[in-house]
């Protein structure tokens, strides 16, 4: 299938979305939403698969949403291709394309937040200060915005999954929150927009971080070593695989992302680790044996 | 009317809430939100029959946000009487009460806020911290959790009504909010649920706060004397008229509620002050000549 000839509508403005999805929602129609900031792989065509296998129609948004980047250069330089990732999600069997500009999601005197503390305040929240209130507000908003039944979200990262299920749950958001596993490339490594920024040799490294992840996993399943033994060696490791800097290796409870010591409950190994300037994320799930 | 014989359901869970009003949305029925604190008076009521008069189903809420509560002693001793709240809703035409508890609303791990900036800092956000967040995060609940089309505010909290239009302005909540205009005893007291504390004594000095109010506001109006000038009049003359205490008399831009010198456009004049134990707040219409 080319899906060239497949029409896909882009549209800029929140009141031409509510008008694009108000017949389907009064028709009875389920929409499934999946929120992107483009650069689209296949790990974002696994939620577009999703999303049109569980619901009557899709819709994909693109927004590159500056109040989730703590860095200005990591804004900058974020990878952007709206004419390729249109063609992509409509040969996917996407309904529609949201791609708002930054004047239509925060206009003139945009003056709100929505915070969740505790799951946010750990990991990336430590490394990345306001990222999850920037996430929370503009996942927020996207909802509100598109109403749908369902909304996708990948695992790859797991901490915004988790603070974007707490939100929906705290402010009784009107969906469901559905994960969708990591897709990786066959070395293991997760797919990710910011893996277009490694230099051959770092590509080269890159996949190392699954690789050591899934052998401290491995480890740390028997429940009989403690993380703090285990997880410092496996930076070590890290590093001496040509990470060059780690900002955590580390082991959390499944659900309410506690840290722990032992695998005594489901558990999530979760790391993030710098090549040159491009930080990569990733995270596994650890079961108790 | 007595309406002693009309049927107000009254709901305490979200799902049962969203059981009752989804049949009236699928039937394209429109719903109008009262969100209150109970205690209910003629000015509640003016919200409810605008509610019943705009939309085919006006559904009310009680309940006493600990959130908003900025001091322990005012939330324990704020007046409370759900029969006689129900009562009068029965007999006003209103089709549902929601009035959920304490751990409906902010179930165990409650970790979200609604927070705005700007419009909430001054004013009552100077002398009640938190309190806006906490009026926030409950009414972007309430509306998330009844969806209706209309929402009804009384200008007698007229920062909180403004507050409220940011919110839904900024995350795109899918709901109209209507400005009620405050309902006055006939001598110009507000009505407002905490008047039931004040001591016959106090209750005589009380319609002073809008008697001057509105003769600093037809001063005002003029545009000549500065409100730098005036309001320390005004305080000085409330101060000898009985009020234990002036929190602020204040005049402030009636969309963005800046502070204002002169009146150069709609104003809003604003007053907080107290009487013993109750604190008094009022506020005005102050419009350019």
């Amino acid at each position: 299938m080319t899906g060239d000839d497949r029409l896909l509508p882009i549209l800029r403005r929140v009141d031409q979305l509510r008008e694009a999805t108000q017949p389907w929602r009064r028709a009875g129609e389920t929409i499934g939403l999946v929120p992107t900031m483009g650069a689209l792989h296949a790990g974002h065509m696994a939620l577009v698969a999703r999303a049109t296998a569980e619901c009557d129609r899709a819709v994909a948004t693109i927004f590159v949403n500056p109040k989730q980047f703590d860095r200005k250069e990591d804004l900058s330089r974020y990878p952007r291709d709206e004419a390729r990732d249109a063609r992509l999600l409509a040969e996917n069997r996407c309904d529609l394309l949201f791609a708002p500009g930054v004047d239509q999601m925060y206009p003139q005197g945009f003056a709100a937040t929505v915070g969740i503390t505790g799951v946010s305040d750990v990991l990336e929240g430590l490394y990345r200060p306001g990222h999850f209130d920037g996430v929370t507000t503009v996942v927020c908003k996207l909802l509100l915005q598109s109403l749908p039944d369902r909304a996708y979200f990948g695992e790859k990262d797991y901490q915004q999954l988790t603070v974007v299920k707490q939100m929906v749950r705290d402010l009784d958001i009107p969906v469901d929150i559905v994960p969708v596993a990591t897709v990786r490339e066959p070395d293991g490594l997760a797919l990710a927009s910011r893996n277009v920024h490694l230099t051959p040799a770092q590509r080269q490294v890159a996949p190392l971080l699954h690789r050591v992840m899934t052998e401290i996993a491995e480890e740390l399943s028997d429940g009989q070593t403690p993380a703090a033994l285990l997880l410092p060696e496996g930076q070590q490791r890290l590093g001496s695989a040509g990470f060059t800097k780690i900002d955590y290796l580390a082991l959390h409870a499944a659900d309410t992302l506690e840290p722990l010591q032992h695998v005594d409950r489901p558990a999530r190994l979760f790391a993030a680790a710098w090549l040159g300037k491009t930080r990569l994320i990733d995270n596994i799930a650890v079961d108790p044996r």
